[in-house]
Order: structure tokens, then sequence, then C-alpha cells
């Protein structure tokens, strides 16, 4: 009975970097080959990255790309690994163009020196984050090969989320083996939604399935990989690292019987390990990808700032992360002492920059009070953190919260400047409960809790004025993330969130602060996905609207 | 031979104000009963504004909106006008979800207190700004009725750019007027491209066609009005005016033979005047819609203020404008006079803000030097701004054009900063080009010119240290608007851009800091898109990004 040995490649692909992803790719197809891999199954788009957005609109782009999958084909040939099938992703000029789509989303098979089928995905996502159908022209057949006796069909990512298309056609193809290629971001419960599909597909068609998910961060996604191997008893064989690149090897046997051919963990992580790792992978690969050498943020004491040096300090190590304390004469002790002790537990480079003087002299030139003088100190924070960022080349870190941008809680071209936001999408009751385990895991590992424990327990306060606290204006944050989560994340109505139990007045209050943000959550900065539904292109509102 | 009275009602609606849309339509149903018609047509989505963007995920809000409908036709009827087929747009929900969109986009008919018929738009448009099929289920079925003894059907934007779809059947439905609803927003040339559409829909069908436009802002879009009544010999019967609100009153007979009923423009203002009123119509929409009473501007002398100041003066009147002049150490004579010339032309509000003493505070506390130094300028002016802009109440224009945002020739946060930008889709050779042909119109309406000519015709600097010029750091600007076009626009790789002639290094220049400004641009202001390709929703791009 012929056995074929499957690797899932797990790679991290930079967008637009064409050469340094198949060369990434190269390196993969050794290295399986080397373990006796006789097929090696990548990730959707793994030749480009992705998404590659509009990228996808140029002819010129679209044509390097698929230039370079028959370039590599020969070379793979030519370094003696021409008898291993090799899938992998890439966009292909389409020949019926549709509107501005002019490519297809393909999975390319490289056998022998040549491209030996290209399957074009069926199901565009265009919803949540994805443009599909902006960017590709949709194909319709289902894509079987025959290799070292065993039968594989590929398909890519959304087409098992759908019902219909080519993934039907995977039990008449007598399919022993499904490759689904995919390029599916990390949201919080995902994997459970993941491995239900895949056990699924496996169990209504009868043939064993090898999931190969992407892995790394691009923009506001962060691709975990978790790559699942089912096999045609619709049992779990292997499910590849999260984030981190990994290669898994699989023995199939024909109709799809599997087995582990190295070791691999199938154990998952909790949601708290989970999320605090999206995190710091989507701000490492954001820094990396960019060529970015350290980051800067502000350092208040507070708990957001505190948490987003520990993922810095996690991400890219303490001598890349530069905090600044910035007090005013509203700046409490406690602020000062605990933006210190943060840094010092996290051993990563603090400066004091103190705005008093700076503040004084605009509130005097331009006769700013109230609101206004609050907004002008979150101003010179900014300036004092971009001024650092253009001299000395730090990409700046925003340190809000998804609570504060739902509810408007800041200071645009203040607080809010920055290149990236590692916390924009973790409402602030979350932000504390991350906060609570990352201290609580270093505990368990020996380590320093790299959060000081009284930024978790004092009373939250932008410290704009004495004694100000954030319940001055706004509700608690147990109410207030669960009507932002009732109004947003579900979309319910005004008088459906009321109907939950919540005030009315604080309902209506909360809606109408959601809607006066929106220009300001416009021109934030981008930060990583971790929900369903993350400020971003997952929810794309008006502006100018009347709707409460 | 009947007879029939149609009007077009182009009216202007706010996206989210139902109640207020729909008390326009009933002025509007009004009026056009005064006049005898028997047929009332709006434009796509008026009771709701457009485009809604995802507010169509709110069955919440689509169920407001459909109830609406129902509730306007008894109110009609309860007016007397029950015997008028009024034809409108508004979202329902479908029976059919399809992924996030939950809602068709609709045409009501509105006869004797009922919705006597609803036809959902088939041809969802997904491409440069539009998202629906994200938002939107499509429908298949041609709607067509009878009234007062000619038969209607309709269809809505989209399924008459496309072939196939209900459109197809206008002919064997004995279709005698076509009622197309409209949301189709401003570009240059697209009168022509739309007039081309609608007769050469007369003419395949063999009907008349009532194409009917919204008109008014909407975030970036500007819908331009200009409705287009056409024969069934395919003759231009009637247009609308661009960039106001109209009614068009046409008489059809069996057949489709149409005849003006009304006065009504058909010439074509020329380009120029196109752009600058939908520019102007674009500023003016947002500020009204959004409940601004005044704007503030930087003025610095050169031709981005000046030509920002003059539209804002032409959209809200003098009073409603401050401007604000922010000399440093740096700013020539001219600058300070040009400014104030400019201010004196229009009769704005103007004040003088130094930034010497804040900028020499920040350089010395922060050692800033060189181009940190150049930025922290731009930044006193945005901290300027913003300040009397949270004190004062008014709305912040950013003067930005579209080159500079092309490539990055601004400081964010800086000179970025504010709520609109009035000319960010506006080429810099096309802002010149603007302020002469305006600087003329008022010459030959015997006004004052409200452009100072110093600032068309100085050489454009930045002013941020002694004697620079744009041109230090850039290309001339015809030759960089020109490389720009190709490279965006029309979305030519690298070596065909050289191919037309740039130089190389000139090319790749010019590539690269396209590629390393998105992630300014994607925090930059919503402005009116006037072009096929404006920053914002019809170009999206990744920020990490290699492909050069």
């Amino acid at each position: 009975m012929p056995q074929v040995r499957v690797a899932l490649a797990q790679t991290n692909p930079v967008v637009g970097d064409i050469s340094g992803n198949l060369d990434s790719c190269f390196e993969a197809v050794k290295d399986a080959a080397s373990q006796g891999a006789q097929v090696v199954l990548f990730g959707e788009m793994v030749a480009t990255g992705y998404p590659i957005e509009d990228l996808a609109h140029r002819a010129g782009f679209v044509r390097q790309a698929q230039d370079a999958i028959g370039a590599f084909a020969t070379r793979l040939q030519q370094a003696g690994f021409g008898e291993i099938a090799v899938v992998l992703g890439h966009p292909a000029l389409a020949t019926q163009p549709n509107g501005w789509a002019i490519a297809h989303n393909c999975a390319s098979i490289l056998r022998h020196g040549t491209v030996i089928g290209t399957y074009a995905k069926h199901h565009l996502p265009n919803y949540s984050v994805f443009d599909e159908h902006r960017n590709f022209v949709a194909g319709d057949e289902l894509l079987t090969f025959e290799h070292a006796g065993l039968r594989f069909s590929t398909v890519i990512c959304e087409d098992i989320w759908q019902a219909g298309g080519p993934v039907a056609k995977l039990g008449s193809a007598k399919t022993d083996v499904a490759l689904v290629l995919n390029g599916s971001p990390f949201e919080i419960d995902k994997d459970d939604r993941r491995l239900g599909l895949v056990t699924n597909l496996a169990a209504t068609h009868g043939c064993a399935v090898a999931y190969c998910n992407l892995v790394g961060g691009q923009d506001d996604l962060v691709f975990d990989g978790d790559s699942i191997v089912v096999g045609s008893d619709g049992k779990v064989v292997a499910r590849g690292q999260q984030f981190a690149e990994d290669l898994l090897l699989i023995d199939f046997e024909a109709g799809g019987e599997a087995a582990l051919a190295a070791p691999a963990a199938v154990t998952k992580a909790d949601d708290h390990w989970q999320i605090w790792n999206a995190l710091v992978l989507g701000l490492r690969d954001y820094v990396e990808k960019n060529g970015f050498k350290s980051v800067i943020l502000g350092l208040s004491g507070g708990i957001d700032s505190a948490v987003c040096a520990a993922l810095a300090k996690d991400a890219l190590g303490s001598d890349r992360v530069f905090g600044v304390s910035m007090p005013s004469k509203y700046s409490s002790d406690h602020s000062r002492s605990d933006a210190d002790d943060s840094a010092e537990r996290l051993g990563i480079h603090i400066r004091t920059e103190s705005i008093e003087s700076y503040v004084a002299a605009f509130e005097a030139g331009l006769g700013l009070t109230g609101l206004s003088a609050e907004n002008l100190q979150a101003r010179m924070r900014g300036v004092i953190l971009m001024g650092l960022s253009n001299q000395e080349g730090h990409l700046v870190l925003t340190t809000g919260n998804k609570t504060e941008l739902a509810v408007g809680y800041s200071t645009i071209y203040g607080d809010s400047v920055g290149g990236f936001a590692p916390i924009k999408d973790v409402e602030k009751t979350l932000v504390w409960r991350l906060a609570e385990w990352r201290n609580q895991f270093a505990r368990e590992n020996g380590e320093v809790e790299p959060i000081p424990q009284n930024s978790i327990t004092k009373p939250p306060s932008a410290e704009l004025r004495p004694d100000q606290v954030d319940q001055d204006s706004l509700p608690e944050y147990e109410v207030l993330d669960a009507i932002l989560d009732a109004y947003i994340e579900r979309r319910l109505g005004r008088d459906e969130v009321i109907a939950l139990g919540f005030a009315p007045e604080i309902v209506d209050k909360v809606i109408r602060l959601v809607s006066i943000a929106e220009w300001k959550r416009r021109q934030g900065a981008i930060g990583p996905k971790i929900t369903s539904m993350a400020y971003g292109r997952d929810r794309r509102m008006p502006i100018t609207n009347r709707f409460r």
C-alpha cells in the first residue's frame, strides 16, 4: 500500500518580497526533503505574502509573481527536488478580468521543473477585513493530481468556509488527501472554529485534510499558524505551533489514513497566552518587516503603557525599547514612580521629559482653558515622541486601548500619535486581565513580574487636571465594555442594548460617543486584530452619519 | 395617446437621517405635484443617504428605514398625493442573507398609500470606493409597473454600467420609460461617460430613460446631480443642474417619446468649473452635515492654503472662515504679506501666531536638528490650529494637495492635522490651474480675484529652513504629476513608466517615496474625491510592502 510523506510548511512571508519569500520556501523544501517528504504544502499566497490588497490590480506585480513560480519550479528541479510535489500559493493573471480584478488567487503544483497544475480560489471572502471580490476573479474547478500513488486535491481557505464550489467534488474526485492553503488571521476562539471545519470536511468527503496556514504579522493581521492535519476518520493527527514557523510531517495512506511522521505538539495553550502572543508577533513583525531598529513610547505609569512596554520587550528585547516619562504639573508621584518601576522591571531605556514649560507657553500664548488645555498636554507629549522618533529613528507606539478608541477618550495628534497601536483591539477590561496573566506567567517561570502591580490596581486616570479619573467622564469599564460588545461586536440596536439591562442614559451616551469619534478612529494607527470586529477594515462606517 | 408627466427630484440626503431625508422627499413631491407630476423619481438610497457603508449590517437600522418607507406611503396618501407614483431608494432586509450582508439596495414604488412593488439592485459595485458585495445581497428581477397608461421599469445605478441582469429585460417588458435611481459620485469626465451609457441604454432597449442622481457631499464623495433624461430616440431632453438640488419635469408618451415640461438647462460647464464646484460642495456639506459653525486653516502665503481658503469662502461665506498666519524665523516677508493679502481678498478672519518661541523651546529641550527640527515647526502649527479649534469650535482644514500626499511631502501631526482636506485629490499642477481659473472667473464676473497672484507665481516652498524650495527635494511638479499619473492612476510598472521617457533615478525615487508614505496617508483626513483614483477607499494598499 503506497504511503506518502507530506510536509506542511508554516512559513512567514513578507508582502511584496517575492524573491525573499521563495527563498524561505526553498529552505523549507530542503528541510522537508531531508526528512523524506514527498509533498510540501505551503500557505495561501506564500509567494507574495498575504493579503496583497490592491497590489492585485497591478499587472506588473502579478506577472512578476507568476514568472517567479515558473523559475522556482526550475530551481527546485536543479537542486534535486524535482521528484517532490511542491504546492504553494501565488496570484496569477486571469483570462477574464472582472471589474478591477485581473488576477486569480492560486495554488500551483510544482514537480519535475514545471508547474503541473494551477487551482484558482472559488469562494472569495468579501466581509470582515477581506476585499477579495474587489481583488480577485473567482475560479471554478477542483484541481486533483496523483503523486506517489495517492490522489491529492487542492482548495484555498474560504473554499472550506462556504457551502458549494469545488470542495463539493472532493469525494467524487476520489481524493485521498485534501490540501488546503490558508491565510487565516488570528481571532479569539477562531482555532476551535477552524478545527471544527477541518474535521467536518474530512468526515463529509471521506478524505484526509492537510490544512496549512501562514504565520506572521502583516499590518493589522496576525496569522497564527496552527496548521491542522486530520485523517479521513476525522481524528486530529497533528497541529502546528501557534505564532511560530513550523514544519509538520505526516504519512498518508490511500483512503486518507494519516500518521505523524515526526513529533508535533497538539495541545493548545489558553486564550490569554494566545492573545498575548498574537500581540507580540503582530508588533514584532510590523517592526521587523518595515525595518525599524527600535520603538519609543510614552510611559505614564498607567496600565495601557505598562502593558504596551511589556509587549514591546517580549517582541523586541529590552534594548530596542525606549520609554519616555513626560510628567506635567498634574502628574501624581505614583505616575512617575510606576513609570520608572515599569522600565526597571523590563530593563528598557527610560528618560524623563517634563511637559510643564511647553504647556505653560502654549496655554498663555493661545489662551487655552478647560478641555482645550487638557488636549494641549497630550499634544505636547505627542510632539516630544515624534521629535525623538524623527531625531533617533524609533517607531512610535501609541498605547490606546480598544475601549478608549471606541468612545474617543483620547486626544487626536496627542496620545494617539504613532505608527503602530499594540493594544488597539484590546478592550480595557481585557488589558487588565492580560496584565494579571502576564505577571502570573512570569511568576510561574521564575521571572520578575513585568508589569507594576500598582499600575494594575490604581484607578485609571489621564491626569490632565487635578484628581481626574476616567470614571469622571465614562461609565465603569465593566459596564462600558459590555455595552460596546453588545452595540459594536453584536450590532444590537439601542433598544436591544437597553433591554439587556443597561441604563438608557448610559447607553445613549456611549452610542453618541462612538458616533462622534468616527473621524478620530479613521485617522488612527493600525494595530493587531484579535477580535471578530476590530476598528479598521472590519468596521467601515461613515463619518457623516446622523443615525444614533 | 396617454401622456405622463414625470418629475426627477435631485435631492441632497444626509446619511442616517431617515426622517429628515423623507421630509425633503415630501417637499419635493409637493413641489412636483403642484406642477402636475404623476410620477416622482428620486435617487438611490435617498431615504437613508448613500453610501451607508456598514450601517447596512445593522438590522435595526435597515428595519427602521423599511418601516419609514411604509409610513411615508401613508403620509403621501393622507396629504392627497396617493395618485402619484413615487419611486425612491432605501435598504430592506433580504430573505436570504449572504455573509455579512443582510439587506438589499432597493427602489420602491409608492402609490395609494402602499408600497406596490420593490426592486432590488442586481449589479453590486465592489471596486473603486464601493463595497456593495460586502454590504448588500443582490436582487435578480426587473420591476415593471403601469401608471397612467405607460409602462415604467426601475433599475439602480450599477445595473446600467454592467452587461446582463434585469436591465436586459427592459425591452421584453415593453418598458416605455426606464427609471434609473443613482448614487453616482463626481469624477472628472464622468458626466460624459454617464451620458453615453444612458443614450446607449435608450437606443438598445427602445425606451426612454429617466436617470436621477443624488446631489451633495458625503464624506469623501460628492454626488453631482446632473440627472439625465433621454427619449427612446436617444436624444437628450433634459439634464439636471450640477452640484445643486433640482427638479426636472418631463412629459413622456407611449414608446418613450419625451418632451420637456418645464425649462431646464442642458449645457454643461467646463472642467474647472465642475472641479471647483465639486470641491466647494464637498467641503460645505461636510461642514453643514456634521454641524460645524466655522472652519480654521493655516495661511502660509502659498498656493495650497490660498486655494483652500478661497474654496472655504465659496462654500461657507467669509464670516465662517478663520485663517491663521504662523510665521517662523524662516518665513519670508512675502509669506506674511501674501497670507494677509489672501485673507483681505476673501474678507475672512485672520490672526497671527508666531511659532518662533515654541520651536526654540522644543529644539533646545529635545536637541532636535535637521529634518526633525523642520517637522517640529510644522507640528507647532498643528498644535496651534488644534488648540484654537478645541477652544473656539472650528473644524480644522488641512491644506495638503494630492501630489504632496502621494510622496509624503508633509509632516504627520503637523501640517496634516485636520478633519477635512479640501484639495487632497487635487494634484499640484491642477491646484495652480484651478487658482488661475478661479481668478479669471472672478474677473469675468467683476469680482476681486480671490487668490493672490504672487501665491500662484512664486516657487513653492515649505519654508522650514533658509531658502528652501520644494524642488530641493522633489522633481519639477510637471514631471512628478506625470509620473504619479502613470504609476498610480494608470497602475503602470516601474519599467513602463520609464519607457514613457522619464529618468530611471527619478522614477525610482518617486516610487520609493510613494511606498514609504503609505502609513501617513492611512492616517490622513478625508477629502473630496474628484479623480478615478483618490487616496482613500479607492486605493487600498498594504503599509508593510516590499514591492517597489
